[in-house]
């Protein structure tokens, strides 16, 4: 279980979200208060939109509590759009390439949760991948996994229903290997413009999820748990749950894959 | 805080004692018990004896908990005396260079504990260092300077007087900065064939220590906590404690610093 | 292009090999001198075989010239087989995981050379392995990918012929894909007992090999490249042949990959 | 030695300085052709000034042309005033607080270069410090231990007084310690307004500095040895140089330390 902090609005410090508040992402990286484990110390990333397309991408091993780069970096660097994420790792190697956010072209992702049994689907799904996707992956993740599996499912058109259609690969994938699925997904997402999440998972225990208004509504906030008691108003997504997040509005619908709804042979 | 373990007797891998008991300094680096942060993230670090009348020494930053290495050299190393560390950064970056355990020559040390208002009294207790130990300093943990304080003093001939005096030096400069003496020392150290071990504070909470036969009485241990509720027979050693421990026999002495019998003026 | 250096024989410090000769594989790494780029700095690794059936491992990310790890490792542990390599990328991630050598069960296995066009064959690869040895796959390397076809085709029980199958399956692979075969692979492996190398390429040429007696015959080396130009006596091993080096002899085969003696149509 | 590079002018993405061209500070580290090194592979770092007085810091100790994490964030971040350094070491560890540019409330600070015989008289300049500054090292370089002394001398205030000052309180130091004088100090440094430069030896071989015109006047670089030999027009700056560059003009004065024109009673 990770924890994460994404961010819309207009142009802060990452610093304002990210390492500053009194329960910060990095104080989380410690001491975490509503995830199963309380030490986030497997890495931590930046992804961050600025003055291109693509957002930059800063991912080291550390635990966050300890990297003075990303202290510096966090103070330094401005942005209306970011994401930011501190692992416990449920599986994979304590790599670079296996710490989030995980960028492809101009979306990045980020994920708390994981997918049960991964490793008796994992080859199953990846065979499922065309090989320009197959050979983006850097790491060994069921996360950055399921981000291709995403991409596949057309993020680029449609993220709600590719992030449902994505899910349902995993559903299926489990069932054909005769295991029960278990997925647990809290993430974030984006394109640059727009800031998407969801609270999903198989069982009756989705990860923790919060959206708050930040500095008088010039910002929004989407987060795995609260980084500050006092002057921000957190409220919780229920389960099941998709947030459309723009500078506009934030929206919020249910979330229903598509295995939920009908067998999914068309894969 | 830091967590740490020593061994002394027949050869024995590493793992036995750092990686594979149930509650193994790797695990204490995840979540420690009787220790003020459950968590010792910032590094760590193993000294050992073989061949050789010097330790080797391996240290590294990452959590000891996700470093692959670590692993795989405790599994194919065997020593019948070795110093094994995870750390807790009471103040110092987390660099290699400030991991325990510190090695000089053929002594290795290691360290639980701190010297309280250290960034005060830092430059005075250095200046008192002669040229050839000032040299020796790689990084700026209170622990690697007070070790240099313990060589400075004569470890070679005396141990626990240059423990005794070092410790001394240390109240003696806080007092003459006009600052209380807050020393916590736990601390581990061996020239490759005795096992020598502290525990002591300036105030009435030294952290714990902890001494067990291992294996039939082949081997003993010395740690911060205990790794294995089941097996061991372990005995707490008492605060205001030095120990000698051989492979013949292990004898525990009062452990009373010169500050606390006369004036330190001679420094 | 890499560096390496592999030993057998009677007990050494590591360091007698690896790091204190005047063209050591540390100064390799800075200055190689008959390989296609004198830098070889992208991490490093250590296969020694001491008293388990298994390896020990030690590999980082570090230029092995400023890793201290290293040096103190180096300088403490004797074996009478291990292997050593200095990395050059030609393609991957510079990971731990992505440094040679590679361990699986008691074999370890490290490469000089490369998979001419990977990335277009890779996949089909993959997909011959077995999911036993695919999900052992830690890294994105041509190099790891071979040592496990080595293994799918009977490494443990006929470590030339497996070689041969699995180049055989490159070379097969590059053809469907309709790309010119271009293998270079100078390599040496261990089972822990018998030190096997080979030197191959499908062009006319093959990344050099020496093979050297060491201290008046206790113990023999082979090495990409001399590591010491005065008290040695380095024979350069031919191109296309496989090398079986035990503590008793050394000999020296021709090494004929299936693919140039018989349509590959097994596989 | 060491390479690096500076600019000031119109925002550009770091990248179009450090990553981009073809002979491309991330190139010098791999291949500088200027240096007495051409492998600059000990760590890297970069100093940018942006929405704060004090620049941002990103420094890491693998070699920059490894480095993803570099790659992105120059590709993202967009500066008017940065410095980038890559380093080969001459003597101080791998290790993030010895990599350059070395920062200090506004200032930034980078050197090619090195104070000769330092290991004889590092002690005795630390000792010239006040406390507040001595606080500050994190590291055990020459580089940083030359900025503080500058900054001892009145940075703030007059910059290039305070390096002549600072210069001959190092040559002083190396008299007294009965060494000739052996400093070599090709340097660029700024307050987040200006940039200056300085070319200096005490022998007849002070190292290389070039200044260009970037983008048709739009900015300038000043950099160790030029990264373009195509679109720029680089001007060697003669030795015993000063060169102070603004967003307005560039001036370049001789640099005459106080030791070749008076005794240095004064320190």
């Amino acid at each position: 279980m990770c924890r994460w902090a994404a961010y819309l609005g207009e142009e802060v410090f990452l610093e304002d979200i990210v390492t500053a508040p009194c329960h910060s992402l990095i104080a989380q990286s410690h001491c975490a208060q509503e995830a199963k484990s309380p030490t986030n110390g497997d890495g931590f990333g930046l992804a961050w939109y600025g003055g291109r397309a693509e957002p930059g991408l800063y991912r080291d091993i550390l635990p966050a509590w300890s990297d003075p780069n990303l202290k510096s970096l966090c103070r330094q660097i401005r942005s209306g759009l970011f994401l930011a994420h501190v692992r416990a790792s449920t599986g994979g190697a304590t790599s670079r390439a296996n710490c989030h956010p995980f960028v492809s072209g101009r979306w990045a992702f980020m994920h708390n949760g994981q997918i049960g049994g991964f490793e008796r689907i994992r080859r199953a799904l990846e065979a499922t991948l065309p090989d320009a996707l197959y050979d983006q992956l850097e790491g060994t993740t069921d996360s950055e996994l399921f981000f291709h599996l995403m991409i596949d499912e057309g993020l680029d058109d449609d993220p709600q229903g590719a992030l449902e259609r994505a899910t349902a690969r995993v559903v299926s994938a489990a069932r054909r290997a005769g295991i029960d699925p278990a997925l647990k997904l809290t993430a974030a997402f984006s394109d640059g413009e727009t800031l998407f999440a969801v609270r999903y998972a198989t069982d009756a225990t989705a990860p923790t999820l919060y959206t708050s208004s930040f500095r008088d509504g010039t910002g929004r906030c989407i987060v795995s748990e609260p980084f500050d008691r006092e002057n921000a108003e957190w409220q919780p997504v229920p389960p099941s749950s998709f947030v459309v997040m723009t500078r506009a509005d934030i929206v919020i619908r249910p979330f229903a894959p598509v295995s939920e709804r009908r067998p999914v042979a068309a894969e």
